[in-house]
């Protein structure tokens, strides 16, 4: 089923203990689409200004993700972040950010677009997500991301979109903020009880909970060594997952289960290389043969 | 098969978000016993004071422990230790620390109690550990727990003690600090080239993590929004491992992966009380259901 993601597409500088990259390819909408095409049609709105690097969009055109909803603001400047991990990988400071056109992103979906019935709205104010959403009402499923900037400082907006999607999934950082609890078991239940079908929280690495109606569960991070640069790969999971759902095409809890598991796996693969570096390599039968590795090792 | 442990039982005072409690049965060995008692006879070796309460004695030796190991220094103290949790329940400080005769402690290991085939060294000197594995020589397996201050102030007892064992189990601060890496992965495979057959980082909330010569793989913690105090919770992870290996009596991939989940999910019952408080309840069958329940969690 076609899948439509909107949010940011960016030009990012990211420094780890293993290096520093300029002008790397990055952005929620960017990372959501190369996890999301190994399951299914990805449709991709977001904006750019007139300095955007053509070679780009070509990239994720190449992959199968359409670009044609990319709006290019000749006059204006690309959103650029440049970021820097501390050893634990864990933590990291933003050097700078310059939000530029996509902090006036006012998305406009096409006729075709809207009639996407898989929706994700990556990271953005919660009224340009409300915005979004209402012009996509043929729907199946609608899912959002948010953040803590908005979770402080547009309370009321972010619970007024948390009424209106079928699942949120969000960091654990912030689902502690938005539930105003430590314990995040608790936490998931208090967030899905403010409006969404289902709540993921995703803890890096160590994996992610899933909350429902009938049941809550954990899975695990898969173990890597190499973690080069962790830079979307909250996004990497949202698209696996998401893509797995449209292309599965039903909400059974057997189905949900696996596409976390598989937004787990994409995104250890996300973080092995510098922005899409590493994904850019990666084929459905290498994130197969990861599943195969993973159901083994939560078998006993 | 017989499991001999030897290490604290003290008088603890906790203080949590849930309450405080003064004069608990506390210690490495008494949260070990009482978790490996699910599985296996238990044998207790520690040391107390004149003024250790006869009634923890007597509540350990009615769950089936034998006490017979327990020395008394009628002229010492017993071990007491206070300590507070923050509202996020992994960070604690320690208030008070009294170790009298525990900093004296020099395990006399009986003729019938060296005959045992699984042996656990919970937290204490590695000096102290060393001289333990000397009197248990017919030993089919010897499992280690250390901490931070000993891999600071006795490193090189630490890596001794290291080549002698074959298994470690410890949490995931001091492995990094262990191995002087952030990441557990790399940390836990560092740890194993030092000597032991197999070491297991214990993440707390997150669960645990398995390194073999064969194999790496980690498991998540069982969900529960019910943590009322986290103290023992990683000797009762130890205790239920240590336990199920004992009883099952081999060593074999599958056996030792499970032995790891059965560690997970007695600790998950460890912190929903304070003390020993919700163990005392907790029956084979409430350990059983739970592994039910996390099994259906982990398959998709």
């Amino acid at each position: 089923m076609s899948l439509l993601v909107v949010g940011s597409i960016a030009i990012d500088t990211v420094e780890t203990p293993w290096g520093r990259r300029n002008d790397l390819l990055g952005g929620s909408a960017s990372h959501f689409s190369l996890a999301a095409r190994f399951f299914t049609p990805v449709k991709l709105v977001s904006v750019v200004g007139g300095d955007w690097p053509q070679e780009h969009t070509d990239f994720l055109a190449s992959r199968g993700i359409d670009v044609s909803g990319i709006q290019v603001v000749p006059t204006g400047k690309s959103f650029r972040w440049t970021g820097r991990y501390k050893p634990n990988m864990n933590d990291r400071e933003t050097i700078d950010i310059e939000l530029d056109v996509f902090g006036k992103f006012e998305p406009k979906i096409s006729d075709e677009f809207r009639r996407s019935n898989y929706l994700f709205l990556a990271n953005a104010a919660p009224t340009t997500q409300l915005k979004t959403l209402e012009q996509v009402p043929g729907r199946r499923l609608a899912v959002a991301d948010t953040m803590e900037l908005w979770i402080q400082t547009a309370h009321a907006d972010v619970l007024k979109l948390l009424q209106q999607i079928d699942g949120l999934v969000i960091n654990d950082s912030e689902a502690k903020l938005l539930a105003d609890s430590e314990n995040l078991v608790l936490a998931g239940h208090r967030i899905r009880k403010l409006g969404p079908k289902f709540v993921v929280i995703k803890k890096g690495e160590h994996g992610a909970m899933f909350f429902g109606e009938h049941e809550a569960y954990v899975l695990p991070a898969f173990p890597t060594e190499k973690v080069v640069d962790p830079t979307g790969a909250g996004d990497s999971f949202a698209g696996a997952m998401m893509g797995y759902l449209a292309e599965q095409d039903n909400f059974e809890p057997e189905t949900l289960k696996t596409a976390m598991a598989y937004g787990i796996l994409v995104a250890s693969f996300n973080v092995e290389g510098f922005g899409l570096d590493h994904m850019k390599t990666v084929t459905r039968d290498d994130v197969e043969a990861r599943m195969k590795a993973y159901r083994k090792m939560l078998s006993f």
